[in-house]
């Protein structure tokens, strides 16, 4: 037996088979290196766990869009900075932030985190990307994921 | 070429087309707005980023649900108050919350910032919402997502 | 009318009704229940929210993938322990971790929440599990959810 399909139908379809083609990416710092990045800087995650549809660029630091559709992006940031936070950014919009604070200076080394999420409905071209809030000092197990929820 | 489709077929495959619909919201509070709310009340966010489906309502500050499946919820808190969280709730059920504290009262504002997630199984009708669970004041950059994973 | 469908067709399209089926779950300690594990332990979430697809093993604290896919999995943990963390592991790789640090003891017993995610490509027999990074006392509000986004 035999579906019959008209052309921008099987294309459409062949597409649902894969889903959402399962476009997604999750990036994170090599391991064991951290990365300072001064104020309104693009902090550009440069060791790739996963980059499915290839919209991450480790160039550009940024996820361009493909495949409009809504999007969730999460981003954990781990730091000893006293005030540092990083923003997801859509285009030139600051959406939302993640926070970690140290309370106070001590003489011993110490580490926070600050976990965040973003929806977002994207279009074609348009870019997601994490800004540096504050001059701060990024340690490797920062990660930033993005994923297509649906088109 | 002609694809046949009994009528309830067409129905549910033209949802297959929007996928899940793109159900989702996202919501904050406005910028630089800042929120007290009481133990037990009802964290009403009023700033909405998307709101896919319409199903959260800045009146009561719940998702309500109307297609059944299996949800994602992301919660992030930021807070200056000493002891501070809030929680994910289902209808009257409190499944995890986001913890924010903060260690000693010192002279400088400190502000500190926790996250949690839910997934949960929800049938038409069910309403998701976030519960102070102390007297915590909020920062703005408060943020709360839900999203329809699968139906 | 009819949709004519080779066998394997109607399969999976039997699964695209249920899109990815609605794997996925919650899990997390029992009400009021405190749990330690030691540095390198897995850490056993005893008390099902969720477990849609039967993945998530109580007795093994793992979940095993049996739809072979992306999938996204959060991670939250709350302790009073001065440096805990505890790390999502795929198979035997160490992922992302989610972090608390108490920057100082005190008489007072405080908690602190740390947040992370991971999105995984993951074939049949694959496991994901969280480690206890260091000897670490768990809060009963830790969570770990995990769900297929796309096949």
């Amino acid at each position: 037996m035999v579906l019959f399909c008209p052309t921008s139908f099987s294309v459409k379809f062949s597409r649902l088979f894969g889903y959402n083609n399962g476009i997604g990416f999750s990036v994170r710092f090599t391991p064991y290196d951290r990365k300072s990045f001064s104020k309104g800087a693009v902090v550009k995650f440069d060791y790739i766990i996963s980059n499915q549809g290839n919209g991450y660029s480790t160039t550009t630091g940024k996820f361009t869009c493909r495949t409009p559709g809504l999007y969730l992006f999460l981003l954990t940031v781990v730091s000893d900075t006293n005030w540092g936070y990083a923003i997801i950014v859509k285009n030139k919009d600051e959406i939302n932030l993640a926070l970690t604070t140290l309370e106070h200076n001590t003489n011993k080394k110490r580490y926070e985190s600050g976990s965040t999420s973003a929806l977002l409905t994207l279009k074609v071209g348009d870019e997601v990307w994490v800004k540096s809030g504050t001059h701060t000092s990024y340690e490797w197990h920062c990660n930033f994921n993005g994923l297509l929820i649906s088109e």
